[in-house]
């Protein structure tokens, strides 16, 4: 910490750790191949310490972050973005190298791969259990039919079954909430395999967000789970109830520049460059961007939401201070906070420390 | 273009070389010194075209920017943020290179200064002139007094006068709002100049904003000009009426995934790690982070308000377009997006690229 000068992102490998194996155990234990997502943390070295737990098969969201962690030693990687039929060049030139699946969603995708691709690979139907973000719908037959019989009609096509995210949980306003959702996505998904599962008797059914993998237990049928979020976790998990605060991972350490005596505020070096803009409502019914720990009496103390991180612009990040706390915070101090969502965070700062002060690589930019 | 297949930010040189000798021709007309913010390009090689118009003086948001143009070329750098008191050795280390300029706002700050400063360095004070993020407030004599006696305690201080940014403008509802913001600002440093000119005669006045550098003409008493955006403007700054749509100099190219007929929507690879969350309120009263251009019949041609784009995740973008518009998409295409904010797009992506195909680098992360 002494030697922190400028915003830093710092990672608790002990907590990383400890969320990954309880992540595989819970995965072991109910029979799932535990293929977990690593857009969160985009680092060779962090995916080392799910090596050490067993892991040999991972997720990611681009075909660029596939070509990271193939150069890093994966070999079975499913790439959880709906096919960019643009990269097959990319595509084959991995293919040719390591286990690869791929997702699609439309005939026109299809129709690309039967044309171009080099080797065998597996391909996923994405499907939309809710979230309304992209796949077909779950009860749209007509669409998985066609989808189907035109992987069928691709040799070089390993049809893997259907995969969903069911990112509704994420919006979720009670744990029942994210219990029904998970349910909901989990039928469909059933009812799908059900329907193709004579013709395709190998098919399985992959599912994914952390909120579900955390909290739910009911994965009958399922195949494969494909978290990411939970290796760190963050402000928005635990503010959905998701997890505590000790299994958030990371944190940014800001310098304190500035104190506003007049609105209690306290300015710091840390804006949307490094946090992202994702927030959530605070209690006060604001938007807050993270919470704040600083040390008091040689203890690192959290404060509660009175205090928090309540604005950002590009550099500078505004915390907003009870009365009672203004007097702990000075020019010079190193605070710490909390992000709301460690995935966008992570993303911006593009490396980490450990607390050892080790530094931890990240995939470089696009 | 058609070697394009994954995200990429195109740059139009020649729509910035017009920004900057157009905003370069009216600080010069006005009698101000020119000293553009680098925090929007970030970028050493965009920097040149600085140059080729006359630019010799740079404003940037961090000493780790700072670091960067020095070693670009650049020996006249503002650090436009409040002293992070935390890096005097990177700071020592720049004035002893280069000319070197900081903000102050607290007496703290300024005490540090004068223990560890090797190098004289000019100081600008920094001024809140009703945009309340930071500075010190323009009508608080009494800091603005203790802050100005502290610096002329410290004999490695060169006092340059009062820095603000009004950025207020970013909110303005209308042209005249703009205008109202401006000559507010403006009457409030003639009056912390005028406190102070007959103990420090050559200290000025240093203001900054896009909007009202592009838009104002009154800059009676200010010393010199600072805006950033300008250089590529945005849908943000062309929706408050700072700027047209041709002077709009970036644009996202990204592939189109998936269509979804049933709600007019359109997947494109283009998401919050591109573009950032950073949105305007469109004409539906939704959200909005882009506006999009398609091919049509070989021209390109900027859709209106009801085609946009209206939600990011990680990586996933969501146009939402009108019903007559629909068809004129496909699986494989690439659909261009007038992002909301540049500054912060462009930090997101890292490198940009010509329309010729060049790779223009930026500053490497932190």
């Amino acid at each position: 910490m002494t030697e922190i000068v400028r915003p830093t992102l710092l990672v608790d490998k002990e907590v990383c750790e400890r969320n990954i194996s309880r992540m595989a155990a819970k995965a072991n234990a109910l029979g799932l191949k535990f293929r977990p997502h690593f857009k969160t943390h985009q680092s060779a070295k962090i995916g080392e310490w799910f090596k050490k737990a067993g892991v040999t098969a991972i997720t990611v969201s681009s075909v660029h972050m596939a070509e990271y962690f193939a150069a890093a030693g994966w070999n079975d990687i499913t790439i959880a973005f709906p096919l960019n039929v643009l990269e097959m060049n990319n595509i084959n030139q991995l293919a040719g190298k390591i286990k690869l699946q791929v997702l699609v969603e439309n005939v026109d995708a299809v129709n690309v791969l039967k044309e171009k691709l080099l080797h065998t690979i597996g391909v996923w139907i994405k499907i939309d259990t809710g979230y309304n973000r992209t796949g077909i719908d779950a009860l749209a037959f007509s669409e998985t039919d066609a989808v189907a019989a035109a992987i069928a009609g691709c040799e070089k096509l390993d049809f893997k079954g259907f995969l969903s995210h069911t990112g509704q949980t994420y919006q979720a306003n009670s744990i029942d909430e994210i219990l029904r959702h998970h349910f909901d996505a989990l039928m469909k998904l059933r009812i799908l395999k059900n329907r193709y599962h004579i013709r395709f008797p190998d098919i399985g059914i992959s599912m994914g967000d952390t909120p579900a993998a955390t909290l739910c237990n009911n994965f009958d049928g399922v195949n494969e789970l494909r978290p990411g979020n939970f290796v760190f976790y963050d402000l928005m998990q635990q503010n959905l109830g998701v997890c505590q605060m000790e299994d958030i991972a990371v944190r940014m350490v800001c310098p304190v520049v500035a104190k506003h005596a007049s609105r209690n505020e306290v300015v710091i070096h840390g804006g949307a460059v490094h946090f992202s803009k994702d927030s959530i409502r605070n209690t006060d019914g604001k938007k807050m961007f993270g919470r704040i720990i600083i040390e008091k009496q040689g203890k690192k103390v959290l404060l509660d939401t009175m205090n928090y991180l309540s604005a950002l612009s590009q550099e500078h990040g505004i915390l907003k201070v009870a009365q009672s706390q203004f007097s702990q915070f000075y020019v010079g101090q190193l605070v710490e906070i909390l992000p709301v969502h460690s995935c966008l965070t992570a993303n911006l700062m593009g490396h980490y420390r450990t607390h050892e002060g080790e530094l931890i690589e990240m995939m470089p930019g696009f």
